[in-house]
């Protein structure tokens, strides 16, 4: 078995990612800004998306590292890759809105359907499977993928952590779109973009949070998963 | 972030599982036998069961190590904590057929539904929510816990392989139960047994079989989990 320590991930067909505009919708949130700290500070061009586009650009110039912000119908038509890091109880309703502008389009979905009771959180089962599964649904022109569900936010914009020591799970249909999330997830120190199968696998991917929010209670840690053996 | 070499456990109140007699049904399947093989090896006393009495003490005959085989009744009998090892379209019927040898007992299921077409793996889902709710309401006189479902049955028989790393998700809504299933998980080597949440959240913890099945098939691995910062 190979190191874990070395975090590096095994030879694949790594397309040329570094000219590539990411969006990120809900980017004014916790996981959407801290991924898009960690992909602006890894050299990528970011813009990060809110409904109120001068939100957006007050938490763009909190970042720093070049990103820009603008509304979320901006940020998917100048984008090649947008992330969707919306709470679920808004992403049919921003999806569906934004339908022409992600024609074409890489769409990472990351958005993780949960409830929470007093026993913690659990999953909740969207009608289409997953969230994913939803997105496929309501872009059938956009090429949709599903990653970036296991990392702390928390971490994420802590700039003081340089290094997550995570893998990030890459589902897709589309051999080409996985590649470049993988890419993606590949240049953030410590992180590997491991492609962990199709959409309709998607659904547990997305519920496995609940089981990490239970595993950082009572560790009091900001857990993460690392694929062994690869 | 700790060490992810070192693989130690964070302080738990570690019962002392060494006198605990560990069953196995299904002991005769890769999985169980892989099981059972791990536990014998760390000095654990344990018992593979089969519906064909014969049959186990054949395989337990070549396991060696002290391993004795036994109709699933007896091993459910004669054994402290019980591993269900079984192919999930058994797992009903297994377990309503040993409710009352099984009274008491910890239970600890590890079977994931999956269904096969040439696509691949998918997550199959029981109607009470995943193979361990459906034990936990077929035994209500046990202590169901869910665990051990990410290992690979391959690395588990290899004897040549004489560390496995990755963690044991382990499952349940019995503190002083999981504390058992832990610090088993934990005997053997490579591995630690996690805490990761109430048996609601089982589901996607089963159904994450049919990713890894992915991860194996495109990076020609044997795929496990480790979880970070814990």
């Amino acid at each position: 078995m190979t190191s874990l320590d070395s975090a590096t991930n095994p030879a694949h067909d790594a397309p040329d990612v570094s000219q590539l505009v990411v969006g990120v919708l809900g980017g004014t949130g916790d996981q959407g800004r801290g991924l898009a700290l960690r992909l602006a500070k890894a050299g990528q061009q970011v813009i990060i998306g809110s409904r109120d586009a001068a939100r957006a650009e007050a938490s763009a110039a909190e970042l720093g590292l070049g990103v820009r912000g603008a509304d979320n119908a901006t940020v998917a038509r100048e984008s090649d890759v947008v992330i969707v890091a919306v709470p679920w109880d808004g992403h049919a309703a921003t999806l569906t809105a934004l339908r022409a502008e992600l024609a074409g389009k890489i769409v990472v979905d990351c958005v993780n359907p949960l409830g929470f009771d007093k026993q913690g959180a659990y999953a909740l089962k969207p009608e289409e499977g997953s969230a994913a599964q939803q997105a496929a649904a309501l872009l059938p022109d956009s090429r949709v993928t599903a990653a970036f569900h296991h990392l702390s936010a928390v971490l994420l914009q802590d700039e003081s952590v340089e290094r997550i020591d995570t893998d990030v799970m890459v589902l897709g249909d589309d051999r080409a779109a996985t590649d470049v999330v993988r890419a993606l997830a590949d240049l953030i120190p410590g992180m590997r973009g491991i492609f962990a199968g199709r959409l309709r696998n998607a659904h547990q991917v997305e519920a496995l949070v609940a089981n990490l929010i239970s595993v950082n209670r009572r560790y009091k840690a900001h857990a993460g998963l690392r694929v062994t053996d690869v």
